[in-house]
């Protein structure tokens, strides 16, 4: 997301208690922290539009926002400080993801979600991509057994790319559509990126895979 | 594909040798019968563009058409009657392919092509799928170890529900697309329906299966 920088993100993000400075302090003890048994997690999440409003849509669960860039990460935790309603049960990141199996101990968190995650092109950076083979590595270790992974795009390259990581890991593609807006689908918040992409009549890619098929130990 | 009847079909498609009557007669005989070594097998061919183009294009494979309406399949069989190349490497059934493991032996086809199946929109339909899992064993008895499935369609529906009944059958799913026409890809004819819906631009989705993961049988 290439934005002009904000002068005052730095100070702001370090002034808000809601951004975790130091995430590997709390492996495993988010559950406790949040008060919440069942944690998502959104990598990537932008300026913040799906991390706050699926925390407002399901309160019952707790949502940590992750964003490695200073300036949509402090508009993201602006609008949750604007936030009224309850929101104890949210926490921020301002990091790079490379580390998260640092940051949560094994099977802590129950869905990861990747939203319009960059798309790295040139084959030499797919290393980057947030469906790599060492990003998953690390997503196997922080989720829970019947855990799951949710991700959108509308990038039909790296969506095909995902599919077949994932694949290859031996993961389970466990929901899986070539044009999720087909239908309204009211219990997942649209993000800033697919908004763009709805007005402009693109389609939007959606998968969910799991560790494991159902009924082995998900069912 | 609906179409009116053409009253000369029935007895056109009995006068031609290329149209065998009795498929179970030459199982585990095709090889010998077609004088090459490799088979492919399309179902659902209608007017037969992709077999009779495939055919020329590659004249080192056989090539078996499969379709069971007569109106379209005397329209395929006439366009190969037409063809003045080299075409001894062809065979065509009209005929449904519920029984196709009676046709082949194990192992006889190494590519089985479905080129936009009827989709069969409704639930309860889905058997029809060319897709379903009953279709599915079948194609696992006939396909060589090394052998696979090469599907594409516009429908998104039928994509969808075929991506997860491959999986849940343990088969791998070695390459996909969703916008296979992104590209030219000249080494695959385009068929009757896939230049209808290019026209519309739409995207096109394909994908490949094999029975194993790549290094374990098919290396
Ligand atoms: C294309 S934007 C999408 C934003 C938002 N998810 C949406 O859908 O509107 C991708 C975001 O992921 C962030 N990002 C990419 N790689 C990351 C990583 N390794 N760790 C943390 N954030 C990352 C980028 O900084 C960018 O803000
Ligand atoms: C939608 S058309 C597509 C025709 C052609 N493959 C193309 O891409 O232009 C599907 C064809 O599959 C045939 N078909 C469907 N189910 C079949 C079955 N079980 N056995 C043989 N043919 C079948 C239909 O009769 C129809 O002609």
């Amino acid at each position: 997301m290439r934005m002009r920088k904000l002068p005052w993100a730095e100070d702001f993000l370090k002034e808000q208690d809601v951004v975790i400075k130091e995430p590997a302090a709390l492996q495993g003890k988010w559950k406790e922290t949040l008060k919440r048994d069942v944690l998502h997690l959104e990598i990537g999440c932008g300026k913040g539009d799906y991390w706050t409003k699926m925390a407002l849509q399901y309160p019952e669960y707790g949502w940590i926002g992750v964003e490695k860039n200073n300036n949509v990460a402090a508009l993201a935790v602006r609008k949750y400080t604007k936030q009224e309603k309850e929101k104890a049960h949210m926490r921020f990141i301002n990091d790079d993801a490379e580390q998260l199996a640092s940051w949560f101990a094994e099977g802590e968190i129950q869905v990861i979600h990747l939203n319009f995650s960059d798309p790295w092109p040139k084959k030499r950076a797919h290393k980057k991509r947030l469906s790599n083979q060492k990003f998953i590595a690390q997503y196997a270790k922080i989720l829970a057994d019947d855990g799951e992974i949710q991700m959108k795009t509308d990038n039909s390259s790296l969506f095909e790319y995902s599919i077949i990581e994932f694949q290859n890991a031996g993961w389970f593609l466990h929901d899986f559509s070539v044009d999720f807006r087909r239908v309204a689908h009211d219990e997942d918040v649209i993000t800033e990126y697919e908004h763009r992409f709805m007005e402009k009549g693109q389609p939007i890619y959606r998968a969910i895979w799991k560790k494991y098929p159902m009924n082995e130990k998900n069912a």
